[in-house]
């Protein structure tokens, strides 16, 4: 197993780096360093000898060839978003920072982009729609989030139930593997059967396998017509079975968001909005809410107009006519974040339900926390229609992680995942075996052996230590 | 190396064999071992010591302890309708056939189905429907080409331009890995970033990493309209620009197939069938032909007709207005085979370039061919908005190779694939190294030496020998 910093001397370190990436691009400074150390959160906090900034994948290939001959390990670090401490030296790892490779083209004929792994969502995004294209993938952080990083935790976001999550869009990467191999598959051919898919094994391996420096991803047509309608439900049961319904009806979905009273009226206290349907003569609060959208090449409106008057236990409807309207109607589920951290910070869980345990799932998963810490209070929203909740929990010392291990053994229980889109990172390793097998975890060091021999890799992230 | 039955009295091997799975499942005469060591096209044959034929996951791992124990190479074979030699015991190996494992369920509520290996793409597509739910991927092998088969080669099909490959519609798979470990994640869940891509990993690994018995799949919700139009284009560059033009204005578009005049030439005498066109007083025959298919919740006919009324280039176009005109259409597609195979078994190479590249390759590949062998003839048809051509080739003795050689080397240079659907086998494995580096086939070898560390599966597919 490499070692972080201890047992060498800072000056020579400093040194032997800047002789490949230059000087400029090798920071020891505590003040320059301090954003690389600490997650955005701020509860993940390391330290590093030295933050590596290399501009392109043969200086990658050349630190990760001085860390493996000298036993340093070291951390990948893209837009440093991630949720689950990653990307973060926590035990004194050299930082390689990706944000140096930034160029990003687009081949408006393929429907295409190669983006290098320094490129934020955002600028990926932007220079896709300058070719007439879209990048499907889209998540809240899109403009500090990196391709690189998106890529090696297989981002997902707002848009996974119509367009998959980040592995949907690779056709190929450019990484440099733990073995020193710098490989490149960006030719972006459709169809291509030649060996095993090295691009999907490196998303989602969370910098343990390689270093993604660059991505050859598809592009999609721009939605023509966008359609936002706030459905309002009795419970749980009507409102996953709502969702779950319109993903066979309307196959136009894109998003299909659940709320629940509580976060509602906390949203509409916080943000001092008015509840929705107010005026309407019924209650102002339902138990329940799902926010629908739909793309279409036009009349979206109608088409999820037509599918929701298909639903059954659907309460009252609010379709928006007008974008004004639409961005209204999303800001019930985007000031979700805001509105329950203005509480304290809470825990966040992100997590995954069979469809035929969603329901059960929301309805008693409060029960679960409060036992594990009765003073506790936990709100639920999330991705509906893809199995997937937020269960954030307020009321508990950060530090205290019993109703961490409550809500995954729940979730384990019923067949779900401890991770739906977040990945594993530093936080969920001691609760990895959850999910998967000894065989399967026994399979993940055989490969993290193949293709990171000398352990180098973000050694603290994903595999849990042997027992 | 594992070797095959060489060295081992066949008695002793059946015995042992018979213990795991039964004597009635041990097949070692000749009449009843016949249709497994030869592919359907005849053109790889092989033989072997005894074709085993488990039931379940367990006699897999039990038949797979019992090779590496002994040193007895195996090939897993589904449906046997593959075309590079991947699931034929050509040196002697030990045939596993997966065709026992015939058990398929429908999940209506989640929209997926768990599939085991030897269930039939035509089963799993009417166990899907039965559920209201569709299996999209559709090849014209589907009763005969199992789950387990087109997970192990990523199969592609016909409708891969909207649903994507076998890869695209795998949520989890349970496997007997070359490591003896049997892995098994068939939750279903949509989203779940719970460490490396196992699923995706041997989706494509055409046997070589492990046996996959059971695999969960997505299903789509079935289209509920469907159209079809047949374009005439004045070569080439306009009928590949139209393809790709309709892939960002018509994102409704499910296929894109181009045939060339020749081709469609030869259709119309081999079948009898009426040239399209006849009688619209233009010349009969044009340079291309593209037949598109959208699929839509309503009007796809009106979507696809706006939508080709905006292509520049076209020269005539039918649209079917009803089920029976559509089918007629789609015949002069899926009479090409037919038609070609008249004139004497072709040589069938299936290749992909990149959207720029793919007129150049369709105006020149002729030539290419023709400095190759003076006297053949090359015929040129495919799912052309993947960029994947499938490039048939008559009058060449089967054996002689040379054609081959120069359409992968000037698939390459152009950037393509020498495999886009098909996989490479032991077919295509002289010319791996024209796609994939030597740092790719070392990687290659790595996962393969940390999965399969006896070497017992499939050693003669896929990866070439070491020089």
């Amino acid at each position: 197993v490499a070692r972080g910093d201890e047992g060498r001397s800072p000056r020579a370190l400093t040194a032997e780096l800047a002789a490949i990436v230059g000087t400029d691009h090798v920071l020891t400074d505590p003040d320059l360093v301090a954003g690389y150390v600490v997650d955005w959160t701020g509860r993940f906090r390391g330290h590093t000898p030295a933050v590596v900034r290399p501009k392109d994948a043969p200086e990658v290939a050349a630190v990760l060839a001085w860390c493996r001959q000298e036993g340093v390990a070291l951390v990948p670090q893209g837009g440093n978003t991630g949720l689950v401490g990653g990307g973060v030296p926590l035990a004194g790892e050299v930082v390689l920072s990706l944000r140096r490779l930034d160029a990003v083209a687009v081949d408006q004929i393929a429907g295409q982009a190669t983006a290098h792994a320094g490129v934020t969502i955002g600028a990926l995004q932007r220079a896709a729609s300058d070719g007439g294209w879209s990048y499907p993938v889209d998540l809240g952080s899109r403009d500090s989030a990196t391709v690189g990083g998106t890529v090696a935790t297989n981002a997902g976001g707002l848009r996974v139930l119509r367009y998959g999550p980040t592995r949907a869009q690779l056709l190929g990467v450019e990484a440099v593997l733990g073995t020193g191999a710098t490989i490149s598959h960006l030719g972006g051919l459709q169809k291509d059967n030649t060996g095993y898919d090295l691009a999907g094994l490196l998303c989602g391996s969370e910098g343990t396998l390689g270093i993604v420096t660059a991505a050859r991803v598809r592009l999609v047509p721009p939605p023509r017509d966008v359609a936002v309608a706030l459905l309002a439900f009795d419970g749980a049961a009507d409102s996953v079975a709502g969702a779950l319904a319109l993903r066979r009806t309307l196959p136009a979905l894109s998003a299909a968001e659940l709320m629940l009273g509580d976060g509602m009226t906390l949203v509409c206290e916080v943000t001092g909005v008015a509840p929705p349907f107010a005026g309407s003569g019924r209650p102002l609060r339902s138990a329940a809410y799902v926010l629908v959208e739909a793309e279409a090449d036009e009349d979206a409106a109608g088409a999820l107009g037509d599918a929701v008057a298909q639903l059954p236990g659907v309460r009252d409807v609010a379709v928006a006519t007008d974008p004004r309207r639409a961005t209204e109607l999303w800001r019930y589920r985007e000031a979700h974040t805001q509105a329950i951290n203005s509480l304290g910070a809470p825990h966040k869980l992100d997590v995954t339900l069979p469809a035929a345990q969603l329901a059960p799932f929301v309805d008693e998963v409060p029960a679960v926390v409060a036992r594990a810490a009765p003073d506790a209070t936990t709100w639920l929203f999330g991705h509906i229609a893809d199995g997937n909740v937020h269960v954030n929990i307020t009321g508990v010392a950060p530090g205290d992680l019993r109703v961490d291990d409550a809500v995954f053994r729940f979730v384990a229980e019923l067949g779900g995942s401890i991770s739906a889109e977040h990945g594993i990172g530093t936080a969920k390793r001691p609760w990895l075996h959850l999910n998967r097998s000894q065989g399967e975890l026994d399979t993940f060091r055989r490969l993290k052996a193949a293709l990171d021999p000398d352990g180098v890799l973000n050694p603290g992230v994903l595999l849990p230590p042997l027992r």
